[in-house]
Formats: C-alpha cells, sequence, structure tokens
C-alpha cells in the first residue's frame, strides 16, 4: 500500500503560525521533502524543523536555478521541467516503498507556491492531501499593522515581475494591491506605483514575522533590489468613514 | 495595568486549521469576543469553542443587520458605526479591568474582517496583537484541488457586491479571480464571468473546510442565491505547459 502524500503549507515563517493540522502531520510524517535554493538552510524546512520527527529522512531539492535565468529564456522550461520531474520521481519513491511524505511549502501551496508542480505530477496517481497555510501576504500585512481592505473593495495581487505598463495598469485598477517576487524589480515598481498615484501609502515588508522583519514605507526605501522574503503592500479603505 | 487585545484569526472553518499561535492564546484568555449574525450560533466562536478555556467569560456582538440593509442606505454607516462604538465599548471595559481579550475572526483578521474596526478603535489605545489566519478563500481553493496561479500570474479578489459593470472589467483582466460575498449576486456573477470568457472555469465552494462544504462547478450550479460562506474561484495557469 503507497503512502499518502501531504503538501503542507508551513505559513509565512514565524513557526508559531503554522496551523494545528500541519504541526500534527509534520509529527507523524517519516519522510520530509522541500525545496531550497543552492547553498541556502531551505527557508520552508527550518520553519518545521521543531515540529518534525528527530528520526524523519529529508529530500532536500535544490532548484537548478533561481533568478539566474530568465523565465522566457527557452532554457528556463525545459531544465525546471526537468527538475520538477526528478523531485516527483524522488517523492513517489518514498510513497512507492509505503512510506508518507510530507512535501514543505512556505505560505499556503496553491497560492504561487512550487509544490503546485509536483501535485500536478503525483496528485492523480497517489492519495494526496493539501494542507493550506497563511499566506506571506497574510504575515506581512499583519506585522506592518495595516488591515487591508474592506466592503466591496478590490484587491489585486500583482507580481512585480510584470512588464512596466502591465503593472501600472492593474495597480491602477483596484483599491489594495500586494506585490509580490520584488527582488531587483524594486526601482520598475516604485514608478508603477508613481505613476498610479499609490506610492505615498506603500508599504515596503522584508522577512515578515522572521527575526530579521523590515517594515517601512516604501517611499523611504531606497534599494534597488530586496531579497526574495519581501513583498510591497497597498493598503485600501482610502474612502472618507 | 490594562490587558492586551488579541485580534485572533481562526482560519477557514475547520478547527485544525488554527495556527499553533492562535491556538495557545485561545488557551490562555479569560475573556472572548466575537461578532455574530442574531440568531445564529455565532460561526467564529464555534471554530475557537475546543481550545478556550471552559470558564472564559464571552461578548456577543450581535450584527444590527447583515444583509437586510444595503450598504448605500445612510442608515447602514450610521447604525453599523454605533455598533461597533459599542462593541469597542465593552472590550476597552474588559481590557481596562487588567483582562486580556481574544476578538475572534473568522479567516484573517485584515482581509475583509469586521475585527479591523475595533483595531482601528482600540489599536492605538492598548496593546493589541493581531495573529494572521488561514483566509476562507485558501480554504476553498485547497478543497476543490485547485493550484490558483504560477508565475508572473494575476489574482484579483472581487467582491460581488460590484456593478455587473465593473465586476466584468475586473475579471477580464486577470489571469485568476476569487469573487468574495456571493449572496444574491450570484445571477450576476455567473453573467459577468460569461462575459469574461471565464465561466467554464468557475468553480462554486460553499462552507469550504466546514462539515456541508460543498464544491462544483459554477455553470453547473444554477442556484441564484448562496450562503454567506460561499465564493467563487476561477483558477489560472491557463497557459500550455
Amino acid at each position: 500500500m503507497p503512502g499518502t502524500l501531504f503538501i503542507v503549507g508551513v505559513g509565512p515563517g514565524d513557526p508559531d503560525l503554522v496551523t494545528v493540522k500541519a504541526a500534527r502531520i509534520l509529527g507523524q510524517v517519516p519522510v520530509v521533502a522541500f525545496f531550497a535554493k543552492r547553498g541556502r538552510i531551505g527557508h520552508a524546512r527550518s520553519v518545521a524543523v521543531s515540529y518534525l520527527r528527530t528520526d524523519v529522512a529529508e529530500l532536500r531539492f535544490d532548484y537548478p536555478f533561481t533568478t539566474e535565468v530568465s523565465a522566457e529564456d527557452p532554457r528556463y522550461a525545459t531544465e525546471i521541467a526537468t527538475f520538477y520531474a526528478e523531485c516527483a520521481r524522488a517523492v513517489a519513491a518514498g510513497l512507492d516503498a509505503g512510506r508518507d511524505v510530507a512535501l514543505l511549502c512556505e505560505g499556503d501551496p496553491f497560492f504561487y507556491g512550487s509544490s503546485m508542480h509536483l501535485h500536478d505530477r503525483l496528485g492523480g496517481a497517489y492519495r494526496c492531501e493539501v494542507v493550506p497555510g497563511v499566506t506571506g501576504m497574510s504575515g506581512c500585512w499583519t506585522r506592518a499593522a495595516v488591515p487591508m481592505l474592506e466592503g466591496d473593495e478590490v484587491l489585486s495581487v500583482v507580481p512585480g515581475t510584470l512588464p512596466a505598463p502591465a503593472l501600472a495598469a492593474r495597480l491602477a485598477g483596484c483599491d489594495a494591491a500586494v506585490i509580490m517576487k520584488v527582488g531587483r524589480h524594486l526601482p520598475k515598481i516604485r514608478a508603477a506605483l508613481g505613476a498610479a498615484g499609490k506610492l505615498d501609502r506603500a508599504i515596503y515588508v522584508e522577512r515578515g514575522t522572521m527575526a530579521e522583519e523590515r517594515v517601512m514605507p516604501l517611499a523611504a526605501h531606497d534599494a534597488s533590489a530586496a531579497p526574495y522574503f519581501s513583498l510591497v503592500l497597498v493598503p485600501g479603505r482610502q474612502r472618507a468613514r
């Protein structure tokens, strides 16, 4: 009898923001799998580690690249597909041996998570349970102490990787916004927010809920690049109340 | 010394999806406060109850109306402001007596939550800690088993209360969408999705993660109204991969 694949959202970074369900599953599984950037400790694993069995077996999947190869480069699609196929084979080997495997995911698995690529490949063939998590954006707006939106307001979640005109158009057509994948796109994001008339209320949050957290007005943050765990919040609730 | 106000997101409905931090706070506070619809059990309380102290004091706040008075009606703004001011006074009385109070919130507090109105009124005057939660939309797309978006895709979160043309425009200009506050707006939502070319992939989810959960293609659901805990998902990821 094959094992069950648990795809577990571990939340925004603070281990206390793992759900009760995730904590229980992490304490039971004999195998844990996670993605990591080469040479780094593996963020999802570091969030989960206090819940894991001390004898847990680990499958670490190092991304072949993160930002070094552009998503438009033809190499990107080919190599990333090969990578996910190899990860899926490694997880499947554990499941076929009758062992349950928990695949860790930062934030919520179905919200821009790499884990959905293993869900695509394994979800049909094996018993699979997904555990939703607190998103990074919820963690960040909580730490920034900004209620984001109410009533009939519209939220846009926009990757900073979009071309400048598309980014400006999306930012103009919403009440509140979250800009993900900030990285080296920070100057473009600042310009697009300015064009949309929303720069003055934009807030930059880096490593929200984690030890090295930083929160500041985007206008006061003049860096040209940001680390992976950063985003920009544009709170709604601008109508007179 | 006044007590601390904890504004606690309890997640989408399944008590197992409460965070470890929320569970710990709920087990410690002497006073719990929550909003409820008149005559109903109080949904947030029912999610939290297994974590609460058996001797916890309860502050129940019955909304003066929910959908009976339109948000455009001048009565709405006045009466709801009076209501929140009264709730804030009741919570402040507990804090002034030196007791910690946990205000419960479905989903995540800063994402369309009523609790932000008490945060507005009390957050400056008292020690206040907000605990983010798994949103209702995360719970719903997990149960519907649909990874929502990836890469540089844009998500719009749109209330179904918007006028039809605004709704259709928002739905046309995104890769993935979540339509909140469905209620009696279901026929309008169906029409707007049809106009935006997205009806065929829209999924209706009612009471996601709860006992009476229902998940079905929106096109196969011909009701004209939906209960409060329902939403419509439009998954992204439509590009050839």
